[in-house]
This record gives C-alpha cells, structure tokens and sequence, in this order.
C-alpha cells in the first residue's frame, strides 16, 4: 500500500479579490499563491473580469524577479514540457520581440545547427502589422511547420535544427493570459511579457536563451529605457531559474535589411546564409550568433565564436543546413538553389523622393502597414507571397529628388494608393545627415 | 417637417482597448469618451473583463476634477433625475462613507425638515459588517421604505422629509460599477466613489451635500489621509457641478455613541431627537446639522446656525417630524413614545475587563463583527432586531478589572463564544490615560 503524503502545511485557497487586492496594494505573491493563480486561469476558475483586473494590478506594480521565476515556472509546467535530454547538443534557443524586416531567425536556427547547437525554436503570431517567420517560410511550396512533439524532438535530434509552429501543448496558460492581455491593454507588462518568454522557451527544451529586445518606432517598445529594462526582466529571472540567459537591446527605428514582404524577406535570409545581403542584417545575424555560440560553450572567446559563425556562413554548412531542414519540413529546395522562382508581383513601381535631402528618419512600423495592406488578401486569407518592398533607402542615405525610396512590388492597382500614403507618410527628409543609429544598444548578460 | 439636426463633429467610437490604454497611460478622458465608457456599460457593450481593467486603471492613475465631474454627470443621466424644482424649500442631502453605530441620519432628516429644510434621502446597502439605516428602521413595526419615485416626491412635499430605499430607477449605472469594484478590489477609487456618491445624491434632486467622510478601524477608509482626499474629491467635483458642498472627516476608530444593534441604535436616535444621548453623537448631529441648516441658507451664521439646530431639537420640532415621518411611512409611533415596547433580547451579560486600565483603542469593525454575528439568523434573512450590544466604554474610560465594558444583549447562546471572541479581541487597555480622538479632523468647503 501507497503511503499517504501529508503536506506540510495546508494552504487555504484565498479569494480573487483578496489576491488582486494584495497585487494592487504591491504585495508579492508567495509560490502557493502563484501556483493558485496560474491553476484557477488554466482551470478557467478565475472569471475573466478577475483576471483583467489582476494583469492591470500586475502592469502597475510590476513582480519581484523572483515572483516573476515563479510564474514562468508555473506557466510552463501548465502544459507539456519537452525533454531534450537524448540530446547532447547544447540547446539554445533564440527569442525575439519582434520587427519590421528582421529575417534573423530563419538565418540564425540553420546557422547554430551548422555551428552543433541546437535551437528548439517554435513560432507564434507576431503583432499585427509584423509579417512572421511562418508566414516567409509559407512562400517556400510544401513548407509545413505542423508537426507533433514527437517529431520536433526527433527533427531536432537528427537533423539539429526544426521551424515549427507554436504548438497547443506548449505553456497553454500562457495563449489564455496572452488574449487578456490584449483585450485589456497590458500587453507591455514586463513580468508577463517575461513569464510568457521564459514558459515558453524554456517548455520547448531550451538550456539557455539569447533575447533580442527590439525598441523604437517598429515595435511594441517605443522606449528604449523600457526596453533595457525587460532585457534586464528576462536575463534576471532567466538566472534564477537557473537558464544561462543574455539579452541584446537592438534598433527598431527603421526596416532590418532593404525588404518587407513575404518572399523577398526569403531571398534576403539566402543571401544572409551565404553571408551576403545588407549591412546591418550581417551585423544583426554575427552578433546574435555569436551569443548563441558563447552561450552554447561551442566557442569560448569573442575571437573564437566570431570565427565559428563566420566560417559556418562562408563555407556553406549554414545554407546546407537550411536546405536541409526545409526539405524535411516538405519544402521545395530549388527554390532555395534558384530564387527566380519565387513568384514575383506583376508591378513594380518606385517610391519618389518629394525632395532633395537625407533620410532622416523612418517609421518601420508605417511601412510594416503598408506592405500587409498591398499583401493581405482578405482577413484570416494567406498573404500574398509577391508582394511587398525593396532597396529600401535606409536612414543616413543621400537622396535626389525623384530618385526611388524604396521599390514597391504590388498585384493589386486598387490598393496601391491606401498603402503609398503609409509609405510616403514613414520618411522623414532633411538636409543635414543624421547620426547613425546604434544597431545594438545595450548587452545584458 | 422637422429639421435634422447636424452634429458639429463627429465622434468615431474608439475601442475599449484603447481607452483602457489611454487611463493606463494617464490620459484625461473627453466628455464624449465619458458619455461612450457609460453608455457602454448601461448597455452592457462593454465587455466585463474590459470594465475590470479599466475600473483598475482608474484606480492607479485617478481622474481630473473635470474628468470625475463629467463621470458623475453621465451617470446621474444614466436613469432618472428627480425633479424637485415645485418643492420651494431648499433642498440639501447628506452622505456618510458608513460607519459603526453612527445613527446621525436617522436624527438629521427629521431635524432638517424641522429647520425647513428638506432632505431627499435614498439609502441604500452599506458595507457588509455595518448595519444600514434602514435595518434600524426596521424595528420600528410597519415600517416601510419602499416608494415610487412619485410618492418619494410627494412626500417630500407634504411632510418636508422621507427615508427611502434605494430605487433602481436612480443612476443604475452605478450599481454596475460598483459590483464591478467589489469584485476587483478597486472600492476605494477616490473617482469612482465620488461619481458614485454625486450621481445619486444629484439625481435624487439635492441642490447641495453635506458629507461625512470616516476615517478609521470602523471605515473602509484606514487612512485620514485618503479620507480628507476623498473630502475633497467630492467637494470639489461637486463645486464643478454647481452644487453646494461641504464634507466633514470623522473618527471611526470606536462606535459612535453608547450601542450598536438595531433596536437598541433607533432607542439612540430617539434620545438624540430630544436633545439627549451620547456626548459625541450629539456633537455629531450639531456639526452636521450646522453645516446642513448653512449650506440651506436657512442660517447665515454659526451662531444662527447652532441655535436653528439646537431649538429644533429643545423644542421638539425634529422629533415630531421623526414621527410624522415614520407614520406615513407606515410605522408604529407608540414605539417612539414608549421604547420600552421595543423588542428586548432574552439574554443581557457584560463583557468583563481583563485587566484594570484605561481604554486605549476600541476596533469598531471588530464590535460590528461580533453585533452582526449575534444579529444573523441565517444569509439574507432579517436581523434579530433585539440583539446588540450597550453601555459601550469608549476610549479614555477607566475601567477595574472585571467592571463591564459593554453589555452584551444576546437571544441565542450557541452564538456568543464565536460573538464574545470579536468583540474582546476590539478592546486594548493601557495603563495610561490616552489622548482622547478628535471627532472632526477637518472641514473641506
């Protein structure tokens, strides 16, 4: 016979009110606490005005970064946890806020499996106006990113790299507290934006975390002192769950690479694989995969990890590894060997300067608008692949008046005027040259 | 035909998202943003858990004066306005936050009306541990609050002052809201308590308020602080609005006179109509009385003023209004001529000193705890109107050991250990005389 275990202690279920109180008046949850809060919202005991109420006390006044570990502990073990262990590959995962252009991750998961770590990266939505890596990768015929747990692991462990969607089973607590969220505009809490990161990842297998925070006019973080303080948030907790995290805080003030648009963004993360394409993507992807290496203990010293990610660029293991992975996933490779074949849009047309000048500014999240206006079909409707914008003149550029801002690549004439006003309307011209901006602002480690 | 009336601007209904946003950043919300959040909640548009978030955020970033004033207008709208415009007396109410044994209301309507000025005074359910005005009343057989709004009127006219139930007729946008605070922790919203207040003071037809804001162990406000906020919340707000206010902050850190109970507490206001009863509700029904029969323009000075109150009460003008009252209200006057045919507890014991001393502190909330425990028969049933407690010691008695510091009126047995537990557990005795409270902190005009 099975021996009875009598708890310690009894913990007697307090009220939602007593609880929202206690966040209100800035008292911190204890863990039985946490672990009654996160099981009443994923047993859907907690009814939903309770709940917005909480969030909004939580957006107020914040969590301890201890609170903060014990939620993300609770959000996790909401669902299932993966078990990478079989796996003696370092498991690193990569997260980012999300922004206009950034074509980093298709690059960075073939790249630190070419490096012998393992990225156990699955994909949400994004914010509205940002196009996904799901939806890039969906330019690509047959890429399938469904797939069961059991073969996430498995594509992991033979292959060492996988794309795959975000699934159910994952930290589902977190999708319920995620759509409170946004319905009560407390999107930009920072300890749930870090309960909901950390579950997630950390569900997925990962061993460590490279975070990249996004601030600026093309992401959710406008402020780039808010986003210190979440890459802070994040690398904190991460610790004391004791994951090995680092946090780069990076520019979201304009477009990441010369395209916005579903396939031209695929055939710059080619170019990217080769180590081509933009300046400052090439800086984006070197940096961030060299925190991946570091993390992952493959490459001791800056010297030596920027060594491994440039030679697993130059000699071909990153795009091999790419080709690799999407072939497993049922896409199609030659589109990857010969990008011609990405359907191209029927119009391409340029976007004028009005004057002689600098670039003074651009807004990346007008142009993020822009673009899913010229390619979103209708609501809930695929994207359409061709469409979107290239040879983006990016801040700091000397332009004639006339000469093309950007090139606008477009199927359908009747939306072309609705998106040019998004477009004209995110530059800024002035005569004097801007200061550069700085691409990576802050390293926390 | 009739002209069509063209609005000058047009109002584009924003999102709930973004007005929460909007509070949670700061923002002052408009006059027509005001009017849309109310309607939106009279029409049940707005969703629960959207009114929970915003009621939180309003909570943390407060409102404007204009911003409350423009609130307590809408919702006043929400439902009837009483219209007491062929009632030619001046026409002033008053408001307490509630408090432990404070029978002042009972004595101040009928004073009112015997000074000439007539109150229009609609009571509803206060906090759950404290008995309401009209569970006082309800001792008196016969007694009846239920009106229309037309007799409610009427009433008024013909005997100068009526104690009416709560009609739902009357700003029921507020019953919305404030279940809505209950269930979110968010009652003591400065904002939203004084919309509460102004919208139903206002729309039961007052020209001006007269209003008692508790501070202490016995009121939902702990803090003199918050509680000469709140003061001057209302007054302001209400100035905004063009009516006449004045507020007075009160001790609530020991029950207002000698009982507390429903019999015993309506045997009180008796005492107090005849110019007898406890020192401090007698000073209590002059302040308020003061500032009623001033605010009325009844009385120009203090001096008139102290006088008008006293006569009434020496002569016995508010006590024969008292009993003109309750009879047309349906009540059994040979009560309030002979209190002994009031109902009497079958059981009478003290509550013995432990210790020689003086009184330190009382905890009221504690005296009411252990009053409604003997006084609830079951949930939601009347209250046992015989049971409470009496010769109450307050705070700087010297007591002996063993020397009664209440005594204790109970009909069921089985009931007072769990009963005699709160209402020790209310007592400190010191050896020290302390320093006595003072019953008027402030006057906000």
């Amino acid at each position: 016979m099975r021996k009875k275990i009598i708890s310690p202690r009894k913990f007697v279920k307090p009220s939602f009110a007593y609880l929202i109180e206690k966040k209100r008046d800035g008292g911190e949850f204890n863990h039985d606490e946490i672990r009654f809060i996160v099981d009443s919202i994923i047993d859907k005991e907690m009814p939903q005005h309770q709940l917005a109420a909480l969030c909004m006390a939580i957006y107020f006044q914040g969590m301890s970064a201890q609170e903060t570990a014990m939620l993300s502990e609770e959000m996790m073990y909401s669902g299932e946890v993966i078990d990478l262990s079989r796996i003696t590959k370092p498991k690193i995962d990569k997260y980012s806020t999300g922004g206009v252009g950034d074509k980093t991750s298709l690059v960075l998961v073939p790249l630190a499996a070419a490096c012998g770590v393992v990225m156990p990266n699955m994909n949400g939505v994004d914010e509205e106006f940002v196009i996904s890596n799901l939806d890039k990768l969906s330019a690509i015929p047959g890429f399938n990113p469904k797939m069961s747990l059991d073969d996430f692991v498995e594509r992991l462990s033979t292959i060492g790299c996988v794309i795959a969607e975000q699934s159910d089973e994952i930290a589902p607590v977190d999708g319920i507290i995620y759509n409170m969220r946004q319905l009560t505009s407390t999107i930009p809490s920072l300890p749930l934006i870090t309960g909901s990161v950390l579950s997630r990842k950390l569900a997925q297998g990962a061993e460590g975390l490279v975070v990249d925070v996004k601030w600026g006019n093309g992401s959710f973080i406008k402020d780039v002192e808010q986003a210190k303080q979440l890459a802070r948030s994040i690398t904190r907790v991460g610790r004391s769950m004791k994951r090995r995290c680092v946090a780069l805080v990076t520019d979201m003030n304009q477009p990441l690479g010369d395209t916005v648009g579903t396939a031209l963004e695929i055939q710059e993360a080619i170019q990217l694989l080769k180590g081509q394409g933009p300046e400052d993507l090439q800086e984006l992807v070197l940096k961030l995969g060299m925190e991946i290496v570091r993390l992952a203990g493959v490459a001791g010293s800056t010297l030596s990890a920027k060594q491994t990610v440039q030679r697993a660029l130059k000699e071909g293991q990153a795009l091999d590894k790419f080709k690799e992975m999407i072939a497993s996933q049922g896409g199609k490779t030659d589109f990857i060997d010969d990008p011609d074949k990405f359907p191209k849009a029927k119009y391409v047309r340029k976007l004028p300067a009005p004057k002689r000048g600098y670039v003074h500014t651009i807004n990346a999240g007008m142009i993020a608008r822009g673009v899913q206006l010229l390619a979103q079909a209708s609501k809930g409707k695929k994207l359409d692949p061709a469409v979107g914008v290239s040879e983006i003149k990016k801040v700091g550029t000397q332009v004639k008046q006339g000469e093309p801002l950007m090139m606008i690549h477009y199927n359908d004439e009747s939306k072309l005027e609705s998106a040019l006003e998004y477009l004209r309307s995110a530059y800024r011209l002035a005569p004097k040259r801007p200061n550069p901006p700085e691409l990576v602002v802050e390293r926390v480690a």
